[in-house]
């Protein structure tokens, strides 16, 4: 009895939906005329008043139930909608979202390293460049186990102005050189759109860090250029955040993009952030973008590295990153999470015992 | 002539605007309707694939010029909006929701303290019964300043169980001794349904502690006796799930329940918990019942307590706890954050400077 | 020069640290015999009076560095470390704390069934049970993919009063009459102690809810039972105090206690929870209980089921919870994250596929 | 007799603990030269390595009663008071620290406005400079307040690309010339570094957002200029990450920096942010920068705007923000959060009515 009773209104709904979406459609076609004929008065398009008229006139004939708020508020998504018809339609077509199963962003280097092809590639190298000796110890170690993409941090970001801030540009050529002998490719976090021009002359994949995910700024620039970039997720960024971001340097020209996951700020102490592991996978299904996972900032600790490379492994994710340093206690920063190099080669060997492709 | 064409078209999306608002509104009734049918049935409102379903219909039969995604995100708020109209009107339903702006839940206690009436009532004593004495010391002081609500904790709900619990029964004795002494009335935490009946012996109003705010047995339990109870908000609760627990005590038949704000649980370390004062602002809007701030748990220390209690006063809450210890540095729980005597006398000189209702 | 006055001052502080080490255990002899002589005075061993004597005659005899404060927090950790020797060294002795790398709490099950061994074990079955018809499908669905252990949920916690709260013991009837055809253990949900001779009758493993970890009246009780206990972090418990709650459990008598990680409270709106996977990685290292995950609340949809299964393996976890229902849009309890009977089949055959033991 | 050895006893205590007082001391003060010695090698003062020696040399020599567990828990005391000391001595030279409770950075501003001095100061506009019309109406509603400063933000950082982004240079002038109409100063926010020398053409006080309060570079760049400097906390910075971002201002040479308190992200959804209301009263404490709160993006909703302002006022801040628009329903930004102006006039009453200073 119930049930005939829901079918009949179900069926009511369905009719008046029709009717609504003609009218919309209609009150667009309009609202495109009208676009047409303030363009010939010269006149802006957007107009508060108008709005702000129409809506008392709803209101002023709104018998209910909706609420006077409610009506108000649907109204002004039609509005939106209608004025920016084009635009909208633009926005329903966010670049980085996943169009079909199979799309991906495929990103070669110029020493032939491939991400996001399905492969599960290894970033690594210690926290900042601190010394040629240090660069190169390092760098000869990974070159044993077939790492392609170095770290040659410069500019570290940090919390008090006295804390050590990297070697800067000095330390840009020094890990040019270290990368040129052992036909790696550099990624360096920049800092400020100032600093790009100088370095396209060191750096093969830009780095913006968590703290800089939401500088319009920077991001637009960095889609003006025709190096990939390296994107980190902020300390407390939602996914939507993450991608819109993201959308603003592919946006801007450059669609060679790669997100990483590296944690993020919760109540829990035992662990420097949160891996946010549920995120990944959200992340694979919603954009074509490559994934790293950062196990070094999400974990703080690296006495439960092998789990969490083998749980990135596991998540889908197009790789991982890894702080390693020749000798972690005396390390200028990040002491405490950065493997030495016996540790990156159990690391290695840990992930390596495993199938590939998931 | 432009000008003539302009206001020609703009009165067709009038029209064309009150006929969308009829449909709407005409919708809106239909959709009540089918909650009701829904209701009757036991089914839940939100219902995925029937929303699939128009929404593939609308799609189907969409013509333009508005995009298909523009008109499912225009559908899926009017989706939206018509589900919120259910909501809303389920809502009016619940027992803890304030009707009307000058709605209260006014508490009077056998020795004639009232809460909840636009005065600001002061709960205080000690973190947990320890010894007579130290109660008997600390009742004193606050009787000089007209306190009428004592806190008389015997059971701790502790994190590690080889910390102290409490005095149990016996510390339950002593805070009934010296209430009686100083003619106050005690409060105690309650850990289980089965303390119910022996509690009743002692106590004038039950205290459920963060840890319980989700046990719906000991929530329905206290709807069922005759004395007033307190409920703290949970460590990471919303304020959503902190009046569904209100609700439980309530809708069980006991109308006299205080909310207590206690903090919340968030990255920041400086102080113990995030105390949500924006929240105590939403929560004397939404429902009646009357609202205390907990000045000692939220912050974990003493050295702000002057504030957080002139904020409390602002807020429009209907009081403050505060913890108060003859000597903080030797209590077996809570040391950092109870006041000594002195600071609590600071403290009540600094909120009667104050003028009392907002 | 520099490093070898460092080496010099370190060299003074070593010596002073052995002098402090003989007077803290000279120390502890003495208030070991005042301790003697109290009993035999028959007077309380705690004395908040002499403390705060102490800790004044410190204060006026500190002629810094360090505050008062600092020396008075030092020497209140020393009281408390003497005052309470034997039970200082039982603390020290956490019993749910791994004591050696291969240390483990391996649980055998009536029928066979066994976690904690290494192997990896899923725990399914519908959020709540409905009726004997849905729980008999699921199961024999469970069967053919030789699951041993049944979620057989009768008494659901809910944020509202109002929604649907499980079928009581009527469900436990039929979760125990479908378990037994076959061949299945049930593990149900326990919500106050007062229902654990009940629970006895029909429940093989006892489940403590998010809501109740900290209830530590439950978990004591829980403790003296025969029958494993699963308990699940809470919202926002941090992982000490999860294993805090667990050692109530263990303290109390019952070692048999495994532990689920089912996504912590965060801003993240895309997943219902965010999965602490680095703390699945922590609490296998600080502890020998069995950990399971759970890949349905942590997650709250099921379109990223697969990726978190796969996750769950690879941390070195003991197996995985997930929910499974006949037909999840209908369900009367998260219908959003319950797979469907094919989805589990495919589900079952992704973690099939990999090598079992990380 | 017993009474005789048990003061006995105790007065071998007094004498151990004064020996043990000392001990610490001497330690403390060594420790402090291995700190200096430390900060000329320019290494951590946190040095695992080292303390894990100690622990390990400590125990190979422990003779008891104490176990080896307890010596280590208060050796590890002893080490967390020295490093705090260590720490708080190098606190001591932080700019932004407070060094007396009545130290107190004063702005005065080109148009007489002060903030900072005990007095409280509204800070208010649109969120966002839409047009002329739209600047001057608003203007001359807050003119009638006596307010002195206005928002004219011209760049807005917004989570999509896709949103309106300001005015731009426009959008300074506009703001420009209403300021000048009613004797009011600007504040206005700066993307980016390469902005600056526009910026100060137009604007009298630079406004850095949430999004950009880590941004080194920026904040090295505003130290430099003679304009004060409004600092937004981040969604999620910590106190003290907060205060070494206004640290990056003023060590680089610009003292002039406000401190704006915006709410933190948590999981409430009641609130856009969680006011965090405590730490405002921690950062009065702990510095003499003048603090602001922002009582609109904190809450995200109009409706709690008066007690908001109340407890504003109430927790001893300088001032408060609220965005104020002609037409919120139909702003380009923030139309949920913006008040009228009449429910300006009614907050400005609401504060107005309260007595000033705390």
């Amino acid at each position: 009895m119930s049930q005939d009773r829901l079918q009949e209104l179900r069926s009511q709904v369905d009719v008046i939906n029709l009717q609504i979406l003609e009218l919309l459609n209609k009150r667009a076609s309009i609202v495109t005329d009208i676009g047409k004929v303030q363009t010939e008065l010269g006149t802006s398009f957007y107009d508060p008043a108008r709005e702000a008229f129409m809506l008392h006139n709803l209101e002023k004939n709104n018998k209910g139930p909706f609420s006077n708020e409610t009506i108000k508020a649907l109204f002004r998504e039609i509005f939106r909608a209608s004025m920016a018809l084009e635009e909208q339609q633009a926005k329903a077509k966010i670049l980085v979202q996943r169009k079909s199963p199979d799309q991906r962003t495929v990103i070669t280097l110029p020493n032939g390293a491939v991400i996001g092809d399905g492969s599960f590639t290894v970033i690594t190298g210690p926290c900042a460049v601190e010394s040629y000796e240090q660069m190169d110890e390092t760098a000869a170690a990974l070159a044993q186990r077939g790492i392609k993409i170095i770290r040659g941090m410069a500019y570290k970001p940090r919390t008090s102005p006295y804390e050590f801030q990297g070697l800067g540009e000095q330390g840009l050529q020094i890990a040019r050189q270290v990368a040129d002998k052992y036909g790696m490719v550099i990624t360096s976090e920049i800092m400020d759109q100032s600093q790009i021009m100088m370095f396209m002359d060191y750096v093969d994949i830009f780095w913006v860090g968590a703290r800089n995910m939401q500088n319009s700024f920077l991001l637009k620039s960095l889609g003006k250029i025709n190096k990939p970039v390296i994107l980190k997720r902020g300390l407390s960024a939602t996914l939507e955040e993450f991608l819109y971001s993201a959308e603003y340097i592919v946006s801007s020209g450059n669609p060679n993009v790669i997100l990483i996951e590296r944690g993020i700020r919760t109540f829990e102490k035992w662990t420097r952030n949160t891996l946010d592991i549920g995120g990944v996978a959200v992340l694979k299904l919603e954009s074509h973008l490559p994934v790293v996972v950062d196990i070094s900032h999400s974990a703080g600790r690296r006495d439960i590295a092998k789990p969490l490379a083998r749980v990135a492994k596991a998540s889908g994710a197009d790789g991982l990153m890894v702080e390693v340093h020749p000798n972690p206690p005396v390390a200028l920063s990040d002491a405490k999470q950065q493997l030495t190099i016996p540790e990156f080669h159990a690391l290695m060997d840990e992930i390596a015992d495993r199938e590939t492709a998931f």
